[in-house]
């Protein structure tokens, strides 16, 4: 511990200076311009809301007791508080509905070098069960990352269920199913493979699941991996995948769009189709989500839905762009204040951004400005 | 305490449902334009800070421990953090500096019907000690309420020295003139009342200070203020607020601004010039600031600085405007999904905003539009 922490910044949070909050400014206004063209509705949620609303995702959340001994957590994120105020305030509205936000998300459990604190942007298209709601999604992910001026990402596309439809048909107890799940979800391949030999799974399911973490490639790969299966989850989930993939390439996707069996989203309520956005540049996903029609429901209304989010500040570590300095239009100096007053309260009448400086001293420019006018 | 919170949010937070957060975004993109207008810089600092940071404030801060069993704080104000940013990253730039922020902050200790997460926006101009300084953050304060449409606002000016002047030329002990002023911010009557007789105060200063609250005005009060005291320190605070209020007069605020001594910010580190914005619809101050000299040197660097914030929560509910429910410029409705999906994606890239609905049962405005286009 250390004796002050005086004048620090706590692991894995952050200062914007100005040239960077800029930028954080753009993506911000960038996010929230491009859900608006899409017709989603920006709504707010608090920070702070009692642990009992994210059960599923406690062990991620910073905790913290209010005055009256109830325990509160930060918000890991964004999708399940949107999730409950839908269940419980909008649930007699009609359906389908579309809410964007854009806030600042937490998390306890931040390794070396991750963040704790981070701002999210996102969408849930909430009531819509279809391919086309799936599809809407991922293109609204994509364009935010170009209209960011990210080039070269790609988007790598999954379903839960090809993987999950496997694993139900194994003829092994049910407990055993759900262990062998989830370690090929965390990616645990000693787990894996301990499970397997245990419960003696050989054969093509024990093939297509060690195949899992390098089966990537185009709209080909899922007519490959439906020769690999012949049950009705997996073969249901590819068909999805079939077809959301023919609705991306509709709206022009085909380059930047992998089938991609190795994700695996880490938050337990995705349902379907599941995807993440990548750049070459950075290790992590740029953004993410997927279809989570269980979700609602355990917050008491029983709807499909789908949604993504994308973290504003990996974003604007990958896009790695020249950070401007910030600027004003005019800076007008002069020793008569009332004068230097009414001249830039005349510009700013006009749109442009001013700056007075009454002090001739201190006028070099304490920010970089683009006219200068002496009065 | 509560078996389970489950639905439910803690005291003094909220949801913004659309029509809500619909404002919302207005005000804040309202107040970043403003503020970029005049050359303010946004930056942003975590929410999560050390509470070592927030020491003067530390009681009124959420707390919680990290897992390396440091003590974090939630931020509950904003100047405090970029006063320390500015100290710790910023020195070596030119002054002054303008900069300018919107986020959440938290108080732990919002009683029934306060808020203990609310979105503020606000700015602070570093580096600069004159009246100058003090009337532009007046004035951009001034601007922010009329530009989000209130029109009955008023600003309420006083200033910290007049008080501290008239108490610190008591002639009692020291510890004594600190309760004695203590009180006095407190509004606590019969403190104030107890340690004026303890110490045998009378005469102007005990009727001055009995005064204070009621002491509101015109330029005028001024005048019949500064015959009130003959310390230099009270007269040199009424000199500087003729001097801001000679400035505000330029700028045209002469209707909206009274001097006011019963204003007494809630902050310790306000050393100079200070208001609040009031409206006649919400009893708690809207906006409020001043100069806090002496903060900056709190965090290792001497300089001068005024600055003020709104809450965005406050702002929103004393507009009291009839929320608008949210729409879409167009509804694209039809069967084929690849012509729907054309058509909209061609109004969106035009900069109108689109749904599709390929679903005709569900297509009766599941968010009110302006144009329908049946395919």
């Amino acid at each position: 511990m250390n004796p002050s922490n005086f004048l620090r910044l706590p692991g894995g949070t952050r200062d914007l200076l100005p040239e960077e909050g800029r930028m954080m400014r753009r993506l911000q206004q960038n996010a929230e311009s491009l859900f608006e063209r899409w017709g989603y509705s920006q709504v707010y949620t608090p920070v702070l809301e009692y642990l009992d609303n994210f059960s599923a995702e406690s062990n991620r959340c910073f905790k913290l007791l209010d005055r009256q001994g109830e325990i509160l957590a930060l918000r890991p994120e964004m999708t399940a508080p949107i999730a409950r105020m839908v269940a419980t305030r909008l649930a007699d509205r009609r359906f389908p509905q579309r809410y964007a936000y854009v806030g600042n998300v937490f998390r306890a459990k931040g390794g070396p070098g991750e963040r704790r604190e981070f701002f999210q942007a996102g969408v849930e298209l909430i009531g819509d069960e279809s391919a086309v709601a799936d599809a809407e999604i991922i293109e609204i992910a994509s364009e935010l990352l170009s209209s960011c001026g990210m080039r070269d990402y790609q988007i790598s596309l999954s379903h839960v269920d090809f993987l999950r439809g496997i694993v139900m048909a194994l003829e092994i107890p049910q407990s055993a199913r759900e262990r062998l799940l989830s370690a090929v979800i965390r990616q645990d391949f000693v787990e894996t493979e301990i499970l397997m030999a245990q419960y003696g799974i050989d054969g093509k399911s024990r093939e297509t699941i060690n195949a899992l973490p390098s089966m990537r490639g185009g709209v080909e790969l899922i007519d490959e991996a439906a020769r690999q299966v012949n049950n009705s989850i997996s073969l249901a989930a590819l068909d999805n995948l079939r077809e959301v993939l023919r609705l991306l390439q509709h709206y022009g996707m085909a380059d930047n769009v992998y089938v991609d069996f190795s994700v695996m989203r880490d938050f337990d309520y995705y349902s379907g189709m599941v995807f993440e956005g990548y750049s070459p540049h950075v290790g992590v996903p740029l953004c993410g989500g997927g279809r989570y029609d269980g979700l609602l429901a355990s917050y008491g209304l029983d709807r499909a839905a789908t949604g993504f989010a994308v973290s504003l500040d990996g974003l604007l570590q990958a896009l790695d762009a020249e950070p401007e300095a910030c600027a004003v239009d005019f800076l007008v100096i002069g020793d008569d204040v009332l004068a230097a007053i009414s001249k830039a309260q005349e510009l700013r009448s006009k749109g442009f951004s001013a700056q007075i400086c009454v002090n001739e001293s201190a006028a070099e420019e304490s920010i970089p400005t683009r006219n200068v006018i002496r009065l």
